[in-house]
């Protein structure tokens, strides 16, 4: 069985078919994933560690039932999160942080991370700090204006707002303003970054940006800001894209030169594209599902998903389909479908040729409509909510 | 006769005797000014003009005389001031902007380019903004923190305030405390620079931290705030030390890709020590006078400040003194004595034998004394002056 199909008893992946990539034949940095990633090989390149069988049954102890995403790996290495579940036990609660980069709309792939921390808020019952950095968007994107950035961090606090969170208990910031706080914060973390450091980790040269090459500090804020704002240690953990790891790594190291904690983290794998190759991305719009899409987007992008069906009906239903390589199996496994059931009955029918792509896609443009049906109504309400969540200076 | 006796007729000072200092023997960086500084070589090196007979003429026309740092050539050097004249003459009133890093309590050598500052802010009728780089005072000195270089700033500011300037058009910002109006502007600029740029310019090196390579985006935003906040295109002339010169350069060279204009410059030269060497430093309290300073601290300052006096009273009475090396003389020049006659004064009988070392430095207590004693008066009213003058954000 592949990498779609859920083992029972077991509900670790095998990875083992991502090893057959050569580890030279992908590229992930926080502003760019191509080429077909090898998970296992970023935990030994990152030097990050496995969610392991020991850690989910800590969690599940602690929750009373595993998130998807955990259960199917989709959050798959981390920093230590043990830790974090020592400081909880001893009731010390953390705060959690994440973020987005506003460069546009918000696509579903962006969700995953942020579905996952409303889950741990609600098991947890912590406090989320939600960046929104459209400095950084407006400094690494050439032709992009701070207009435009900032309107997409408002577009994008709307999404995150849409999903649920507690209003008491979820602080959105968008970088621009909120920065008379960040800022020296950000100055005390670029007091001890030079430019080797972040050369070495983000491979940037003489031509980068002066602004590019300080913007990490700017990111590492929010580790501290629940310390600064309760003016006690808080412990943080991070769930986000293994691809954002390098700036916290960074954090990491310098947290306790200038007297903070180190930031923990979760990393999930990056959503993929809807043409079956590299991460959902918000510049490929055509393979990539925005919160803003109309029924008939969906319809359309789903349509001509890359999936692994064969050149016609009669011989996907004599050979079977290879839902291990279908990007509509892909979304359902890393957002849209919760149930294992599901995903296994849809896996092996596929296989035995008894559902084509077209049913099968169908059957997702529905579940996706659905879902976006109730998050565009939750975005309506969320522009009167905004104010309840936005910190400001 | 030498640098600090002034020629009638032609008031600029005869520079030859500083280009008898080879090159390599001095260093001029906006964090470093060591050696015998050539400001001939200066000009030549950064590509700035001097201030010439024609423009001094010019300004005189405008103001109905110089001040006597223009006519000594103390400020000596400019970029486009011409350009300021012609707007002013066509009724663009322009904007000045100078500042101050707060790593310690003002010395007398920073109020010179202030003194200068307020002269053109009642000759041209112009406001000024005065930027408080906090930030910068930390991120370049390892052991200074964030609250020592805040505290500096206000004080400092009380300086700024003492001096007499026009609480309606005198606006002084402290980096930290006004980065949500700068630090959208510092990205502007942050995003047309690059580590090559910064490098060239002020000898970074890959162990720079990344906060003091972004740094000079901060000093470049109040370049460009007056048109942000006037809303449309205001001329900028900066009265500055012209070991500040490589940050305006990179800001002239961005201004125009960002659509903003480029700011214009004066330069003075440094204030020098009272040791006789290189420039009067906040590093070296010994040999500098502080406004803070007591009358007792200046009297045993200036009682040990180098002079060009002989080792006996005899001696010096047969054979003179050389004035044109006395820190003393520096100091009458510099700042503390207007008068072209009491300077020339004093330089004759020096020479002559006619006037000894301790009634020279005498004289100097008290009149240094004597300004201290206003000066102290106006900070203390400028504690209840402070809110009319500081941006917030």
């Amino acid at each position: 069985m592949g990498r779609f199909f859920i083992t029972e008893g077991n509900p670790h992946l095998n990875l083992m078919e991502e090893k057959n990539n050569p580890k030279e034949d992908y590229v992930v940095t926080p502003w760019e994933a191509s080429g077909n990633i090898d998970y296992e090989d970023l935990i030994e390149r990152f030097g990050t560690s496995h969610i392991d069988k020991e850690l989910l049954d800590r969690i599940e102890d602690i929750t009373g039932e595993l998130h998807f995403m955990l259960a199917r790996e989709i959050f798959y290495s981390h920093r230590d999160f043990n830790w974090i579940l020592d400081e909880y036990e001893k009731g010390n609660h953390f705060a959690m942080y994440t973020g987005r980069g506003p460069s546009g709309h918000t696509h579903v792939g962006h969700l995953m991370p942020w579905i996952f921390a409303k889950w741990l808020q609600d098991k947890f019952d912590v406090e989320l700090y939600f960046q929104l950095t459209d400095d950084e968007k407006f400094l690494f994107n050439f032709d992009m204006d701070q207009e435009t950035t900032h309107a997409y961090a408002l577009e994008n606090a709307l999404d995150v707002i849409a999903l649920g969170f507690d209003p008491e208990k979820t602080h959105i910031l968008i970088d621009t303003d909120y920065i008379s706080t960040l800022y020296p914060i950000a100055l005390k973390v670029a007091k001890r970054l030079n430019f080797s450091n972040v050369k070495a980790v983000f491979g940037f040269d003489n031509s980068t940006n002066v602004g590019s090459i300080f913007y990490t500090t700017i990111q590492s804020a929010p580790c501290f800001l629940p310390t600064e704002l309760k003016g006690h240690d808080v412990p943080v953990v991070i769930p986000c894209g293994i691809d954002q790891d390098p700036h916290f790594r960074l954090t990491r190291d310098v947290a306790s030169k200038i007297g903070y904690l180190k930031p923990a983290l979760l990393h999930n794998k990056l959503a993929p594209s809807l043409d079956g190759t590299g991460k959902m991305s918000a510049s490929m719009p055509k393979t990539t599902i925005f919160t803003t899409d109309t029924p008939e987007d969906v319809k359309s992008k789903l349509s001509n998903a890359f999936t692994g069906g064969c050149i016609s009906a009669k011989e996907q239903r004599e050979k079977g389909g290879n839902p291990d390589i279908c990007a509509i199996q892909n979304y359902r496994y890393y957002i849209f479908e919760e149930n294992d059931e599901i995903i296994n009955d849809i896996y092996r029918r596929c296989r035995d040729g008894d559902i084509l792509c077209g049913e099968c896609k169908s059957q997702l443009i529905e579940k996706v409509n659905t879902f976006l049906k109730k998050h565009k109504k939750g975005r309506e309400k969320a522009k009167d909510l905004l104010s309840d969540f936005l910190l400001t200076d």
